[in-house]
Parts: C-alpha cells; sequence; structure tokens
C-alpha cells in the first residue's frame, strides 16, 4: 500500500509541476518595459527632435553590438562597474551588455583607427541600476550619444556640445532647465590644494557626485567616515563646492590664491573662461551655470564635465527652483580611446549623452492630461464596401492603393458591417473611407466618405488615388 | 641574492602582466559588426522602405526589451533552444536574450489581454548560430516583423502578409524572388499518410526544415539513421516533397487520395486554395510557389508558412536558378499567445519577418561596385573663413544658421586655411560655403560659394538663410 501511496503522491507531484507551467509570471525583466504604440508615438516625436539637431550639426550616425568583450568594459567605469550585466558564459567569449555607449566608440574608433569624426549613437545601454521607473530610471534605457573625436583647438567642440544640448532641451518645451559644467581638472586641483591624497582623488570624487542627491553633511562624513579623509581636508572640499555662478566665478577663481598656484586647475580655468567667451558667441550662458559641486561618476573623463538638469519653479512665491533630475551629461574624455589603442595612441573626445527616459516619462504624463489624441498609424483611408460579397473588390481596390503608395487597410472580415468599418475610422482616426458598392462598380466611381463630416462624394475610379492625395496632404 | 633574484624576477612578472593589459584582443564579440557611416547610409535606406511598406498597411510600431525571463523563452523554439543567450546569474531574474520577435510579441498581447493588433517591430534578435558573416549569418542581427492578431476570416490576413513580402522584395530591386508557401497542417497531413508516428512529426519537420540546404539523399538518412523513420514512410515523403507549383497543385492534391482523407491536410488545402485565390485578386501568384518541401524549424507554427527567397540566373545558358537564400519568413500561429494566457486564452496571429542582413550585404556589395557616392551627413553648409581671426565671427555666423534650421558646420579651427575648409566639403559632399572676410562683414554680405561649380556670389547677410535653403532644396 504505501507503495501505490508513493507512486499516487509522485504522480501528483508531475501533475502539479505540469500545472505550474502554466503559473508562470507574466511580466518583463525587472527594471524594463515594453513601449506601446501610443508610447512609441511619442518616443519617435522625441526621437525626431533629437536627430534633427544633431543631424543639424553635420554629424555621421554608427552602430555597435549590444554586447562587447566582458575585457572591453574592463576598467572604465570605476565604482560603477558593479552594475554590468554579464552574459553566461556558454563556452566561447565572455560578453558584457553595454554600459553606456561611450566606451563601444573608443573602442570603435581604436579599432578602426579612426582619428577623427563627429558621429551620433541612439540605442539600449543596460545597467543592473535599483531601477525607479516612476523617475525614469530603468534597466535597460536609451542614450543618444552626439561625440566629436580629433586634435583641434580648444573648447570649439566643447562649446558645440553644450550648444546641443541647449538646442534639444528647448525644443522639446520641457520648460526650465539649468546647465551646470565643470572640469576634472578644477576638480583634481581642488583636492589637490585641499589636502586630498592623490590615491584619494577618484573615490572622493564620487563622493562629490553624491551632492545632487545628498546634503553636504552626509557626502563630508562619508569622506571622513569611510574615504578616510582629514576633517579639514573635507571642510576646505565644502567652501568650494558650493560656488556656482558665470564667468565672473570663473575669474574670481583665476585670482584664488591657492586654486591659481595649481597647474590643473590653472589649465582648467583658463580653458572655462574661454568655454564661457564661446558660449556667449552662441547665446546661451543664461541656462549654463559653472558649479564646483559637479563631478560626475565615470572615470574616463579628463577635462570638461556637464549636466543638464530640469528645473521646476515650486511656485510663484517661492524663488528657489528645485531640480527633477538630469537628463543630459558628457565631457571630455582624451584618454580612452588610448586605452584600447595597441601603442596607446590618444584621440581626444568630447560628447554629450541624452536620456530620453525622463523626457519621455514628463511629455507622456503632459499628453495624458491634455485633450490631445494621439493617432499611432498614418492610416489614410479605410476601403469599405455597404453590401455583402464584395470582398474580392475590396481587395483588388486596395491593391490598386498600395501599388500608389496610399495607406490604406480594410477590416479582415468577408462582409463586414459599414457601421463596424466607420467606427473602425473614428477609434484610429483614419480620415477617409473609399466605399465600393454595386452600383458604383457599374458606374466606375468609388463613394469617399469624409469621416470627421460625414461628406459623401462619388470619385470617378481613376480620379481615386489624386483625391485621397489631396485631401490627406496637409 | 637568490631572494633578490626572486624579487627581480617576481618584479619582471607583474610588469610583464601589467604589459599584458594593453595586449587584450581589440574586436567585436564573434558573430557580431559594428556599422560605420556608411553602411548606416545603406542600412536607412532598407528600413525606410521596409518601415514605408508597413505603414502603408496600417500598422502600429511597439517595441520590447532585448531580453526576456528565461522562462518565457522555454518551449517555443524546438531544436533551435540551444541557440538562445542566457544571461550570468547575478542575483534576480534568470534572463535570455530575444531569439525573435515573435515570443515577445506573443507574451506583450497575453501581458496586456490584447486580442486585436497590427503591429510592426524593427530590433536585433540574438542567436549562438555558427556565424557566416560573407553569406550575411550573424549572431546578432536585424529582424523587421509584421504581424496581424485577432479572430478574422480565413487567410484575409495571411495573404496581406505574402502582399508585403512581396511589396517590399520589388520595392528594393534585389533581383528576382520566390515566396515559397506551405501549411504546417498540409504538413502534419502528409506526416500522418506517409506513416510517420505523431510523436516524429516534429523531429521529421525539421529534417525536412533542411532540404534547402542538404540534398533529399542526406535527409533521408537522417530521418532514417538518426530518427529512426522507417524507410518506407521516408520514402513516401521524399515523393510529396519534391512537388511544388501553384493553384494546379493544389486542386490535384485536393484529389490525391490519401491526402484527401486527412482531416487536417483538407483543411490546410482547402485554406491554400483561398489563399492562391486572393493572390490572384492582389496580382502577385507569378511569384508564389506552394511547395511541400518547405517546413520552418520553430515549433510554434499552426498553419500557413513561407518563406521568401532571391534567385539568381546563373547565366543566360542555364535555365536553372540558383537559390542565395531566405530573406524573409513568417506563418501563422496560433497557439503561441494562449501558451501566455494564464487561462489559454488563444488570439490567433499570423506574420511575416524580414531579415535585412542578407539584403543588405547585397546592396552593399552593388554600391561597392557602383560608382556612386553615398553621402554620411545632411550637412547643407559650411561657415567658413578666409583670414585669421574671424573664429568669433564663423561661431556667431553658425549659431545664426543652427536657429533657422540650416544644417552647418565649421571647422573646429581657430584660423584653419580656406583650402582645407573647401577640401572638407569636397570630401564629404557639403554643397556650399558661407564665407565670412574683414570686407564682407563691413559690407554686411556673405560670400556664398557653390562647392561644384565654384561659383561665388555675395548674399546679404539677412537673405543668407532664404539663399541656402533654395539652393539646397531639391
Amino acid at each position: 500500500i504505501s507503495k501505490e501511496v508513493a507512486k499516487l503522491l509522485e504522480l501528483k507531484a508531475q501533475l502539479g509541476s505540469d500545472e505550474g507551467k502554466h503559473k508562470f509570471v507574466l511580466k518583463t525583466p525587472k527594471g524594463t518595459r515594453d513601449y506601446s504604440p501610443k508610447q512609441m508615438a511619442i518616443r519617435e516625436r522625441v526621437f525626431n527632435a533629437i536627430i534633427t539637431c544633431f543631424k543639424r550639426h553635420g554629424a555621421e550616425v554608427i552602430d555597435t553590438p549590444v554586447f562587447e568583450l566582458k575585457e572591453t568594459l574592463t576598467g572604465k567605469y570605476g565604482e560603477d562597474s558593479k552594475l554590468i550585466y554579464d552574459l553566461k558564459d556558454q563556452g566561447g567569449e565572455l560578453l558584457s551588455l553595454r554600459y553606456d555607449l561611450t566606451v563601444p566608440f573608443a573602442r570603435y574608433l581604436a579599432m578602426n583607427k579612426i582619428t577623427n569624426i563627429k558621429r551620433y549613437h541612439i540605442a539600449k545601454v543596460y545597467r543592473r541600476d535599483n531601477p525607479a521607473m516612476t523617475k525614469g530610471r530603468y534597466r535597460e534605457f536609451y542614450q543618444c550619444d552626439f561625440d566629436i573625436a580629433g586634435q583641434f583647438d580648444p573648447m570649439i567642440p566643447d562649446a558645440e556640445c553644450l550648444k546641443i544640448v541647449h538646442e534639444i532641451l528647448s525644443d522639446l518645451q520641457l520648460g526650465d532647465f539649468l546647465v551646470k559644467v565643470n572640469d576634472r581638472r578644477i576638480l583634481d586641483g581642488m583636492f589637490a590644494v585641499c589636502g586630498v591624497p592623490d590615491s584619494k582623488f577618484r573615490t572622493i570624487c564620487s563622493s562629490v557626485d553624491k551632492l545632487d542627491k545628498m546634503p553636504w553633511e552626509e557626502v563630508r562624513s562619508e569622506m571622513v567616515g569611510e574615504k578616510g579623509l582629514s576633517p579639514e581636508a573635507a571642510d576646505h572640499i565644502g567652501e568650494y563646492v558650493q560656488l556656482h555662478g558665470g564667468l565672473n566665478l570663473v575669474e574670481q577663481l583665476l585670482q584664488d590664491p591657492k586654486l591659481s598656484q595649481n597647474k590643473l586647475a590653472k589649465e582648467g580655468l583658463g580653458d572655462m573662461k574661454l568655454l564661457f567667451e564661446y558660449l556667449t558667441l552662441f547665446g546661451i550662458t543664461g541656462k549654463i551655470s559653472f558649479d564646483l559641486s559637479l563631478a560626475r561618476g565615470l572615470d574616463y573623463y579628463t577635462g570638461v564635465i556637464f549636466e543638464a538638469v530640469l528645473v521646476q519653479q515650486e511656485n510663484d512665491h517661492v524663488e528657489e527652483s528645485v531640480s527633477i533630475g538630469s537628463v543630459a551629461g558628457g565631457g571630455r574624455y582624451d584618454g580612452l580611446v588610448g586605452m584600447f589603442d595597441p601603442k596607446g595612441r590618444k584621440v581626444p573626445c568630447v560628447g554629450v549623452s541624452i536620456g530620453i527616459e525622463r523626457i519621455f516619462s514628463i511629455l507622456e504624463q503632459r499628453l495624458e492630461a491634455s485633450e490631445e489624441k494621439i493617432r499611432t498609424t498614418e492610416t489614410q483611408v479605410l476601403v469599405a464596401s455597404a453590401q455583402k460579397k464584395l470582398l474580392e473588390e475590396r481587395l483588388k481596390l486596395i491593391a490598386e492603393l498600395w501599388e500608389a503608395g496610399i495607406k490604406a487597410e480594410i477590416l479582415y472580415k468577408k462582409n463586414p458591417k459599414l457601421l463596424n468599418q466607420l467606427q473602425y475610422c473614428e477609434e484610429t482616426g483614419i480620415p477617409l473611407v473609399a466605399i465600393v458598392g454595386e452600383q458604383e462598380l457599374k458606374d466606375g466611381v468609388v463613394k469617399l466618405r469624409v469621416v470627421s463630416t460625414r461628406e459623401e462624394v462619388n470619385v470617378r475610379r481613376e480620379m481615386l488615388v489624386e483625391e485621397i492625395r489631396t485631401r490627406t496632404s496637409q
């Protein structure tokens, strides 16, 4: 008996696990999402604005694989390297999903011995970060990168990158924004004059990077407590990082008795001055802030760094503006390509990366709130019939329209009701209906109906394409 | 001494390994590639043709993540499942890179309870296959999918999918092509009447699928030797799979004493007849071949299946046309969405997938062979100067042009030589040069030079934008 029971239990367990097959979780992986047709329509608007700007500045476009050899990414991202997605070792090469588009770009330049290019690249990147999807922070997200590589005169390409950020954020009408600018050399010079040991530059830099999310007190205690910085050095840094302003601040710091003695800081401040001169010619200094608290976490920056944030006036009474997060960032990385070149040949680069997820969230919310109905297809005409047994005539007519490049649909029913066909147009925003009926076929005409006005007009069949084109061109 | 030697050796080893850091392989992962700007220009042409067609047929667009939960992909691809890329288990969910766009689409429909949609999706998919890059077989490659989901009257959406393949391949002018059509029900009916046991249908089906790459003798010996099919059954299959033709063959098989007795085969043949009637109305039967050897490897197909191949006349004397590989494929999969629905609710689907890699290879080779120079930017004008110290004037002018939406570039040099500036235009195909000089500044004009003709004309500064627009609009 116990044997039989055991058998039955085993059988039951098997059945149970079979049932279980249908119980798997129906979801996308953590930190990722699908884009519905409506969301895609918004996304394409954003991409269009960005690509139009990149092309206006004469950029070419490239693409690279979604994964790279693991070693290609090693040693480029500092403390963030732990967020890289690795692929399983299934025999063969060890691979990782790209973490940004900058390192693949540098690998591409070194591999193809390119010393001079202006290119954009729009693609998804992957970070095993803690997702906060309401804030637009995903594990799979788009970056829209524009970079200028080559040996050029100082700050001209750097100024163009900032101009691009300014153009795109203005164009998208996301509200007020601010582009914070700093320079790795100014930061390093500042650390040096504050008494930070060389070996601690990078780690203290990533503490400073947290100032946009944490108050100074917490950052200070991380520096002193976790990272073993002397309290004096920390306090000294604390004085500098509260400074922000424009060309005046640059000139003030060029006079700073300590900073002006530091070679790196002096170089950085000199270039910052030049940058502000070019930005003045571009007419965009109003939204640019030289900000000593801006650090940027990534290891590879060597010169100018910047980050654009959207700012929101809380209300009219409160002067203070509240940052609702970074939407673009970038900087100069003159050493990265050299890390890939067998002979270490350097290619100076500067670039900007636009993050569309937050921008997209804002536009999506705005659209939800508005009355605007967004179309998800471009169909110009529905080919319909008023009577039964006209499927073949509908198929013949729609083939003629497709042949002529008209965007046309039919309902996939043998005998659809006219009401259902009209309703489909209302729902999807199709502006015209081309109705075939027995009488129309005899007369060699098609009845063209304007959905919004219900106006109907008979059009000679050979004139139909022209008539549809005229009525749907704006 | 030996201690010192040991220390030195250790030091040497350390140095060696440091040097080694620079010796890593500079390449993209096996089976993948970068796209250069020139290649991107070709790719965008192909995408444009495909997207234009999808939109002409009224499709919406969606996007899904590059990876899915591993279990989402499990049990969908039959023998090909071993080619799926898994991600490393880094804590959290087990993930795999998508293998096609069809399974993510079905998951999307079930997850969002969508029973009715016509959508396209263009994205990269991943297969750990043996790459053959000269033939356009990659491990990372694009699929351009168009699918119609919903409960409709038979074969109307199926016919539209074939129409789309026909339109796209005609539009791309790749040379002659042929779309092979079959039906899983006809295959299964054929297997049944040939005496293949039910349990061997799928595995025998994947043997038949190899007929486009292997001669029948090899496929037969795989069936009999590896898969244990009786020689009689194999020979019987061998007779059927050599059949191909049009509506005549469908009607002939509807009279076949064995097949006509099989319920599945009869259903399939009835629908095939209907399909050919619709394709006749679309006027495209000339390039459609009902082919009993077409099997398609994937598990999820339930009805019509098809595959488009490019055919090449070897030369004028040889009648036989040579297949140079599949460029599109698809079929009906009525059960796939139900596999994801908790209650097993089915959503009938049919779709087509265009593979662009081979198409792209052909167009790339054709472009190499031709004299056509392909531009990789859209820049309309280079802002140049003939004298030194005019960087500021160039920056001011280019900002004006950008503001007006003109695509413009400058060289990133303080004092570039005019010759270098003109050369840059020749190399990159920029048609116009706007030259600022001291005299022009005094006169309130800009000298506009047409690169191709060397014609130069002074244009009043306030008219410049209009003049550039006129000269670069075609």
